[in-house]
């Protein structure tokens, strides 16, 4: 009787795990995301408008253009192994798949800085340490994380992994993005500065500001008086970056310009075929790498499953957050799954792979918004003479379809032709600047750390008064601040040597949101400016309740009298 | 009985016009503004606050500074008799004076645009053809000038003058004005382009720009979401031009930019003496003309006195339109014996005489906005959902006060002195075409042809519906569309040699209005669109009906929900 029992609870445990409604149950999310396919698959190609169009003009320019500047770095850093056709074959290959195949189309694809940082390592130990041909190796490293990535589809990673993703998470990794942009900005300038002439970095600070200026003023039409008709209006808001984009691209070719030193875009002039000098051919000649490398290649495949299980996750995740209205069923395990075999495909290729994209991700989303036809919810307004009023507002939403991913992706692929290359080579490098600042601009606005940081400016009296269980702002303003710390830190660790680990620091976050800051800030606080990003792991009433922070997140270039409203509505729920 | 009576009416009437009530009474209108002037002279100087200093910041920088570019065409054209410091000197003297002296001291002086063209007309005649010292021939030119402006003022002018100016001329107008500025800018930055490096003029085009671009957003900060407090917003509204000009006259001395040629205004760098090499004192011999001259010198001072005496009183009189709410007791006789009196005295001293400035006094009255402490007006207004309310709106008036115009005038007084001279030296021409287009934006911006330039592009459903006389929207636009052709006539006019004379086409327009507008335009169209312009002369109860024009023109820099509320109180009215 008193001999103790062995515990197998463990053991039962792991077992149910497996079980038929256990986490583990391999295929259990992969079943549910093919019949949610199906389900959605013919309406999403039976939308097409004029929106739809301008939104695929917008992504297309928004992936491309910056795609490019990596791969101007990846050409000097892998040995000319990689360069704008292998990034361009990429994003319009992944981003054609993706839109024919995956379950979540808002989500666009691109070859990402982390990864470029990633794979520029990579070469940097193949050749100096390893003396071992990178494309293979670097082909072996992407077939390991192919394979890794269907386990973590198999094993529906998606629901023990992102339940726990909160907000937090999703706003530092959204500010960082923004403050990379600044940065790569900057960069691009100084850049100018050390290569050009002093006239000609002069020029392309105005082609810089310039180019951001104008998509700016053009994204704000829609506010103008209405001096021409308000569709005319809606076009230009809606092609604001791309009008812009070719306006200053063709002004350093008029006049005295012309004559003056300019930075371009570095493009391959030849025919359809590999960047390296020698490779003829789009593939990688993978099984003459000695097999001992080949299981070495299983530390990098793993960085990168882990950087892109995270990454695309929360792309997905950002790009149909609640602002955004989604309808359509949703569905994580399916996309890793692709994810996993695209990444495989592109190592056999002999190019980058491509994944979710921030921020251009949700600014797809958000390139998509309209006013939803004959949906309209009550909202309190206070206006601007202090009166509250019960108004009906247009419901947003986002057009749920595949035309937009798949004619942007379609566009970059068509890129990989010799005369469209040429093309893009003409594109000077400040208008690139000038796209950097207004895509960390249009990612920042939308980002509640913004808003919250207006709090901690403003004078105590006009801050709208908090739910009754929150006594004070302070909690509010110190988590804030450490928002902002924290990923001033990590931008400034991708900075160093140790950059390529900052994907790490990201996921980190994760759990210690839950263990350490949850022991910091009152739960009241935590649940009032934070909450599940993953709405489908978390209860509809803590999301409803949460939901008020939502609203006084102003969407882009918002106007101040929406803004006001939205400070109203969140005074009111 | 069948002889003919001789007809002695016009006699009678002539006579009579000196009588009592005659409008050609001597001193009839001196006498009223000598007891109006007294009765507001104490509490124009009672009143004194930091909306008040800023005002002046203001005045001085877009008074000086424009100036001064004058002075620099005239220092050529005028062989050097006239340069910086008797622009200066005679700005910053003639302000003083009106500042303590005038009836109206929201009317700012200065040395204008048309009297330099006309100077350097006269100068070429003296030297090219009259072979006379031009220093004298100006000098009795302006003694005429000034008795003839005393006669103006003694036999009441300004009744059976202004009591014909219509809101078209001043219109038409201030119109010019801006399209003045936008083209000195434009000159500027080409003059920059034909003198500097090709770099520095790009970076002309970044300095003018930045100045006209952080001035404009500076002056929108009190609709910024409240991130610092209201004062300081209104501090930086305030001040925009000022901080934004010594911003960027800062900058092109720091860092490389120190390195590139610059050009900066033109200012004399010696002591307190006239700027022609040889003559030491601030007074002219101008007893030593021959007695034929000086008859002649009659010609050149009535052109001079039809100028200064319009574009003096249209000064006044845009300065103190319905929209600032002046309530102070105003007058035109004086300010014109004291406009002829400084105008013989600057003869003497052997400097270019003041006058009122346009868009200057206007942006004066602008910059001396505030809401009227315990002042409502009821408004109709249509929220941007489409439903009429009642509000109380705060009323809005200008601080009618002396201490704005004799802050700046003494202000620039003071830069006489030559250490003051060099600070001004280092000011960069760009900054100054940065500044014309500011002043040319500001004072666009509330002028009515471009809210109805609005009207002519707008989508005819979006129109704000006419009273009933009016039938149709194309007599107001085919009115537009005049105005604007005439004012870009005269503009064409002032680019020719036959420039001097524009003044006579401006106030050629108004018999041109009364006489032959009156018999295109329907008269409820006219009344609809233009209302008289001096409202002493015009009974209460069309200056009423026509009130609603003037509230549809938006203040400068208006958010857009305000121009929709004033669209909805027009369409009320």
């Amino acid at each position: 009787m008193n001999e103790p029992q062995p515990d197998v609870s463990w053991l039962s445990r792991a077992t149910s795990a497996f079980g038929r409604q256990g986490v583990l149950r391999p295929f259990r999310l992969l079943r549910h995301d093919s019949e949610n396919f199906a389900k959605r698959y013919v309406s999403d190609w039976a939308l097409f408008n004029q929106l739809i169009l301008a939104s695929a003009v917008y992504v297309f320019f928004t992936n491309l253009l910056p795609g490019i500047t990596f791969a101007s770095d990846l050409y000097v850093l892998t040995g000319k192994n990689w360069g704008t056709i292998e990034v361009v074959f990429s994003t319009g290959l992944c981003g054609v798949v993706f839109s024919l195949l995956s379950i979540q189309p808002l989500t666009i694809l691109g070859v990402t800085g982390p990864f470029s940082v990633l794979a520029e390592n990579i070469y940097s130990l193949c050749t100096d340490s390893f003396h071992i041909d990178f494309l293979s190796f670097m082909a072996w490293s992407l077939i390991h994380s192919g394979w890794m990535h269907w386990l973590l589809a198999i094993f529906n990673a998606h629901d023990w992994t992102m339940l726990y993703v909160t907000e937090f998470s999703c706003e530092v990794f959204s500010l960082l993005n923004s403050i990379i942009y600044f940065h790569k900005a900057v960069q691009e300038l100084s850049r100018a500065h050390a290569t050009l002439s002093f006239a000609a970095f002069l020029y392309a600070i105005i082609g810089a500001v310039g180019t951001f200026l104008l998509a700016l003023f053009l994204s704000s039409a829609e506010r103008w008086p209405p001096i021409i008709h308000r569709y005319f209006r809606m076009g230009l808001r809606e092609y604001a970056a791309a009008i812009s984009i070719i306006f200053f691209i063709g002004i350093p070719y008029v006049g005295e310009l012309r004559d003056l030193d300019k930075g371009t875009l570095y493009t391959s002039k030849h025919a359809f075929k590999p960047t390296k000098p020698g490779r003829d051919h789009f593939y990688v000649r993978f099984w003459q790498l000695p097999v001992a490398w080949i299981f070495a290649a299983l530390i990098p495949g793993a960085i990168i499953t882990t950087l892109f299980f995270f990454d695309h996750e929360i792309s997905s995740i950002i790009c149909t957050i609640k602002r955004y209205g989604t309808r359509k069923p949703t569905g994580y395990a399916q996309d890793i799954l692709l994810l996993g075999t695209m990444t495989a495909v592109c190592g056999v290729l002999g190019i980058p792979p491509a994944n979710g994209l921030l921020p251009q991700a949700p600014l797809h989303s958000e390139s998509l918004m309209h006013n939803a036809e004959g949906e309209f919810k009550a909202e309190v307004i206070l206006d601007r003479h202090g009166i509250e009023r019960v108004v009906q507002q247009p419901v947003q939403r986002v057009h749920e379809q595949r035309w937009s991913s798949f004619l942007h992706a379609g566009a970059i692929l068509a890129f990989v032709a010799p005369p469209l290359q040429l093309v893009l080579g003409l594109t000077p490098t400040s208008v690139l600047a000038g796209l950097f600042i207004f895509m960390g601009e249009q990612s920042l606005s939308v980002n509640p750390i913004l808003q919250r940081t207006f709090w901690i400016l403003m004078p105590p009296a006009e801050l709208p008064p908090l739910p009754q269980q929150i006594k004070s702002y302070w909690p509010i303003h110190t988590y804030t601040l450490f928002e902002i710390i924290v990923t001033v830190a990590i931008f400034i660790v991708t900075l160093t040597v140790a950059g390529p680990a900052f994907p790490v620091l990201i996921i980190a976050l994760v759990p210690f949101r839950l263990l350490a800051m949850s022991s910091i800030w009152n739960k009241d606080v935590l649940r009032y400016v934070d909450r599940w990003a993953c709405r489908d792991g978390c209860p509809e009433g803590e999301d409803a309740a949460n939901g008020a922070l939502a609203s006084t997140v102003p969407p882009a270039g918002t106007s101040s009298p929406q803004g006001d409203s939205e400070k109203a509505r969140a005074r009111v729920g």
